[in-house]
């Protein structure tokens, strides 16, 4: 690529700083950021980094100002977890010609959970020339890992993935999804009311099975409240749970496939006792049995890490919405992230 | 693809049986099996196998005979260790227009070994348009995953990688390149006389380095003999080996990039004791580090499992040399073969 990488950081906050950290060290230019608390907002990138110089580039909460005046390769979102919600920022980053990566749990395998819109950003982004994707700590650690173990069997019966990981490591939008601090009572009516969020775990199980070419017949999610049976404090939100109350949540699901090859997987999400660590395993049922293990990887660090490493990846791909199953094998960035771009 | 794929068994050992019975299953037809064991010569594979049917092809000890007389998509070479060895056979196989896959630790990144061997070969597949490429257990998880878990970092400082396997779950022709049975005295008369074989781990590691895009400054290698501590069997070799003598092989391998990644490999093949079980580790240290444990998995079916699944990644490959860290993200086959084949 002739010059440099240019991005345009939307959301930043606690994921947002690591990954403009991340990017400025990999040689990307950061021309606009966009974010709307009032506490960062005017601010200059440098001095909410904790640099000790400028970045020439203020943070600024008007994202129609900055998508207009600024030419990007890339717009990097870290925003809300729901695709429904975060369709209008794709959306308004993609007519002005800019790629897309986010965080969005939901953005990383729409097809199943909102057909229409993926259809929709799909072929918008094909109008546009342009890719969206999104990234994650599931982006390697559980899909295209649990895919590549996959590749080392002959048969598989079934396909375990496990994990679980501390609320508290991430911001304020994943507590809220967590749904922590609310009585039990409240975490009902709610799922009653809203219905459960399509399961973390079910993007993943699904993009897996996209990527073995099998084809899901059945698919079942559930979702149970893991409640406090101490006090605990929720930092991600400022406050503390009442014995009883929500500090997390576990969600299961069970797919079929119309080939008989099973899934299974569990995914948790709650604030930790002391003493409590992640869970990652993958264990595959098959000829032969494989099992893996990355319980001591860390979740929040290597979504930033996948989400920048990725930045090539997405810039290089057709247009369209491109799924992580669909990218290259995702590669360590040694040099400038301008030095795998293909020309 | 049109109609199916025809495959040559060039070695029909402990991990050739094994091979041809995933390929029967699924869905490649042997059309030739070389094989020099008179014990099997003349016989059916179907026999040798242990089916309860002919599979209309003999077991051959003229290679020439059975390479003139059948066509075929690919050879699938499980023989000897070391390239200046197996070379011959890949010639010969190339020659007839074969697509060849090996099991040979060597023939897995010969680029740096035995350059010159490398090059030829790379030549003549591409002059007979063919690949030539190798798969074991290190394919995956020695080299892929490594390098996939590699691409979930920001910065890395160093790579370590540890395995041990036990010679007993291969064949002779590892068993006698890991000196099993040799006094102490010999090993080390072997190593001055011809020198250590260049080790496992360090095409593991050169292919690693080759995939991250990094190139090698210096690189070190030993060699430690593992001797008995109690009289231990040898079933590969049907033997039994005294006290003080070798059971197998230690050998560990440093190297230095020019980028400042250090890279860090030891890998032991031996006889186990009651109860001793396998290692496969890996330790990224960087932002953040990273860690992946794969202990329980079987080393030698998972060779088999990648080398057949790694047959239609060779035949789809354009021609030459194609070592495995520049193959596609290895994938698993739940159908027969036949339908991954690029038309």
């Amino acid at each position: 690529m002739n010059g440099l990488i240019k991005a345009i950081v939307y959301g930043l906050g606690s994921m947002g700083k690591i990954m403009a950290t991340y990017m400025i060290e990999k040689g990307v230019t950061i021309v606009g950021v966009i974010d709307k608390n009032p506490s960062i907002v005017g601010k200059d990138l440098g001095e909410v980094l904790g640099l000790h110089h400028s970045l020439n580039v203020a943070v600024s909460d008007d994202s129609t100002k900055v998508l207009t005046s600024v030419q990007a390769d890339i717009a990097v979102l870290s925003l809300v977890s729901e695709i429904d919600k975060l369709y209008p920022f794709i959306k308004e980053c993609v007519c002005q010609n800019l790629n897309v990566i986010s965080t969005s749990r939901e953005a990383s395998y729409p097809w199943s959970i909102s057909p229409q819109m993926a259809t929709k950003l799909d072929e918008l982004a094909k109008q546009y020339n342009v890719t969206v994707s999104a990234s994650g700590y599931q982006d390697t650690y559980m899909v295209n890992m649990v895919s590549l173990l996959a590749g080392t069997c002959h048969k598989i019966k079934s396909i375990n993935i496990k994990s679980k990981y501390n609320v508290n490591d991430y911001g304020k939008v994943v507590a809220q999804d967590m749904q922590v601090g609310e009585t039990i009572e409240n975490f009902y009516k709610n799922i009653e009311k809203q219905g459960a969020n399509p399961s973390y775990v079910r993007f993943c199980i699904e993009a897996i099975i996209s990527d073995l070419g099998l084809t899901i017949k059945q698919i079942n999610q559930q979702t149970k409240p893991n409640t406090a049976d101490v006090e605990l404090e929720c930092t991600a939100l400022n406050t503390v749970v009442n014995k009883g109350d929500i500090i997390g949540l576990t969600e299961t699901v069970e797919a079929v496939t119309d080939q008989g090859v099973h899934f299974y997987g569990e995914w948790t999400g709650k604030l930790y006792k002391e003493g409590e660590v992640n869970t990652n395993e993958c264990f595959i049922e098959g000829t032969p049995d494989v099992y893996a293990n990355n319980d001591q990887v860390d979740p929040k660090i290597t979504t930033c890490t996948q989400m920048i490493n990725r930045i090539p990846d997405v810039i290089n791909a057709p247009s369209g919405y491109i799924t992580y199953e669909k990218l290259p094998k995702l590669k360590y960035r040694h040099f400038p992230l301008s030095t795998y771009i293909n020309e």
